[in-house]
């Protein structure tokens, strides 16, 4: 599954809470962070989220995040999954239909096909996306923002419309460049909150048991 | 336009000849090397050819090529067509269509897709094809191999086979993932007798009149 959402709204954390939760009920679980996981990822993270990375364009920039996926995928979710394992991924590729297609302007669409090139037509059981308005997301990132968080708090405004239209479409059943459930928490709340809201979602989500 | 072709082709001299020649007739001519020809793809480019880079799955290095590429369409050869300048580059989209998809096993149909969402639609106006077969191919790049290059000579016999399908299906109208004309040239030859058919294909490809 893939935790997602505008930045700040604590996805790390939350990410690591879930998986030592998911460990409780006896599950085996892998974490790993989208862009990065691999050696690969982790090189083309770098060039991505540095902000002395200039005229990166919205095509290349979409790409790398591709590409940094596909390693991932092959390297290391692929081989969990064929494990029995739960992979928990800090985002996904909802972050490239949201953050180039929605706010960015690149066709939604043309994303979603290369997502599935990229994946080989792999989306996650349940994606969650972490809501947070812009104004407490930019006060929680801080100023050591990196290239993209560093972008003006309007396409941050278009980011979160981007994660709640796309949850919508795939209520509806309309989201077909991510053919993959997608629930929506409010993240503004303290961790253990969000956390516990998480939990709940995952639960119903993926019709988990009650607890072993 | 592009040369394309097998590694050991001759690619990059006869690039730079052909700019010559062109650049006689009175045209203004930017070359490049795809990947490569920005700072974003001159990194790219040492991931994908460098030795040292292992265990870089399929759909990875096809996209790093795509990202290297998108960077290249939007800094360097949009604004030169814009100018009116003619573009030369050494290899393009083909190149991805035949190494990971002909020779490497990836659906050729979704590294059309791939590529389309990753050039924002711009083929070539002609792309020539220098073929050579892969035993001389393989003494004319001797021993300083690439990661490309150095695959099995299995694997170039099937780049060739998959370069000269593409010309085929492209002369017949059937090549849908890549809908732009494709000449195949010996480039078995002495380099000047390469150049001077290369010219040729040129000066019908795109119907330059005589020389002025």
């Amino acid at each position: 599954m893939a935790l997602d959402g505008p930045d700040g709204g604590g996805k790390s954390t939350q990410a690591a809470a879930l998986a030592t939760w998911l460990r409780t009920r006896g599950l085996e679980v892998v974490t790993c962070r989208d862009p990065g996981g691999t050696s690969l990822g982790d090189r083309l993270r770098q060039i991505l989220l540095d902000r002395n990375t200039v005229d990166l364009s919205l095509r290349a920039e979409m790409l790398l995040y591709m590409a940094s996926r596909a390693q991932l995928v092959e390297e290391v979710i692929r081989p969990a999954l064929a494990r029995g394992q739960v992979v928990v991924s800090d985002r996904y590729l909802l972050a490239n239909l949201v953050y180039q297609g929605y706010a960015g302007g690149l066709s939604i669409e043309e994303i979603g096909r290369v997502g599935l090139a990229a994946t080989g037509q792999l989306l996650p059981d349940l994606t969650v996306v972490l809501d947070v308005p812009p104004d407490l997301a930019r006060r929680r990132v801080g100023e050591a923002r990196d290239r993209i968080e560093d972008r003006p708090l309007a396409y941050h405004a278009k980011v979160r419309d981007g994660f709640l239209e796309a949850a919508r479409d795939s209520a509806k059943g309309t989201c077909s460049y991510y053919p993959a459930p997608i629930v929506v928490v409010d993240a503004s709340a303290e961790p253990e909150v969000v956390s516990s809201r998480i939990q709940s979602e995952v639960e119903r989500g993926l019709a988990l048991g009650p607890r072993s």
